[in-house]
């Protein structure tokens, strides 16, 4: 049986509810971070990288948002969670992906994880101060340019969806309003109507 | 015919090499950022988030080095560039590749583009000053937990390889002793080595 190690509140999320739309057979385990259970010998034996999530399976452990979803949708092809058999449709899924992870998720790291690139005070409130405003671009960047609809990438609902939900629900604690964004509100209330993720808010 | 945009010392080396690699029949189109020609209107078109590579194909232009890398080895499978029929291999390819592009890179990137990230002029030099230790810590995770050897994820070589060789290269301007992290070093001799390198480094 699979394994995914999780946070509530973290980008753990998107793999969690793609877990769910793959119908996996897997045990949900919680860390908690407030008490740096990241941290602890027994998970960095899993992750030396001490984040989540990360995704065990017989052959071993996955890390990086992107790569366990691609990992999930090829594992679970019954639940057409990717364009399996085009590698460029495919490869845009994946570009989306990792544009939430490399260029959005880091954005958003700039308000509490300011530390892993700054060390004076100074220089995090400034990393906290511009946090909306960098928000904003890339979702509008996401709304303009990217954004398909009604799911990320078109009629299909994808792997994209999942990940997009759960950086888009950071928007408020990140100091900008999703409605100005119209696409990615409705998308929001899209997904939060699955039962794939109804199952999985509690935890989250 | 494929066309890669690219610039030369940026990280769209690692889909240069693969493209060679896999002995793609494909046209270089090399951008100027001194002359700002990724801002330029003809090439938002392309890429409205300004940045590079972007590899065009019949069916349209994929940005994202981890996206693009794996275009490459599957579109070329002759080339053995990755697992391609083990879902777990692969997904630890794109995993390697998501931890370059949405760590490692990130950490580079804080030297010359903090201003992505804050305003002020002493949050910028703060920046910059944490890089060595940042990139430091990075490769010697790398180092320790990830690189296989004699290639990255073992006996053979893979997209991964040409990643880590770009970034590896920008450890000298970044203050870093590639010495400290002798599998990598002699890992950048052995990529070098090859014809497909040799091919393009005059380009870089």
């Amino acid at each position: 049986m699979l394994k995914l190690y999780y946070a509530p509140g973290t980008c753990a999320m998107a793999a969690h509810i793609a877990l769910e739309e793959a119908g996996a057979d897997y045990e949900g385990i919680v860390l908690d971070f407030s008490k740096k259970q990241q941290q602890s010998p027994e998970f960095l034996a899993i992750n030396s990288k001490a984040r989540v999530p990360v995704l065990v399976s017989h052959a071993g452990a996955l890390t990086e948002t992107p790569a366990i979803l691609a990992y999930i949708a090829q594992t679970y092809p019954d639940a057409q969670l990717a364009p399996l058999n085009n590698p460029f449709e495919f490869a845009r899924v994946q570009a989306f992906n990792n544009y939430l992870s490399s260029t959005v998720h880091v954005a958003h790291a700039h308000k509490l994880r300011g530390h892993r690139w700054a060390d004076e005070p100074s220089s995090l409130d400034d990393m906290n101060r511009k946090v909306p405003e960098n928000m904003s671009a890339l979702m509008q960047m996401i709304e303009d340019t990217m954004f398909e609809g009604p799911w990320v990438m078109g009629e299909t609902y994808s792997i994209c969806d999942p990940y997009l939900y759960t950086i888009a629900r950071w928007l408020k604690s990140d100091r900008v309003e999703v409605a100005k964004f119209p696409k990615i509100q409705v998308h929001m209330a899209r997904v939060e109507a699955r039962p794939a993720v109804k199952a999985i808010l509690p935890h989250h």
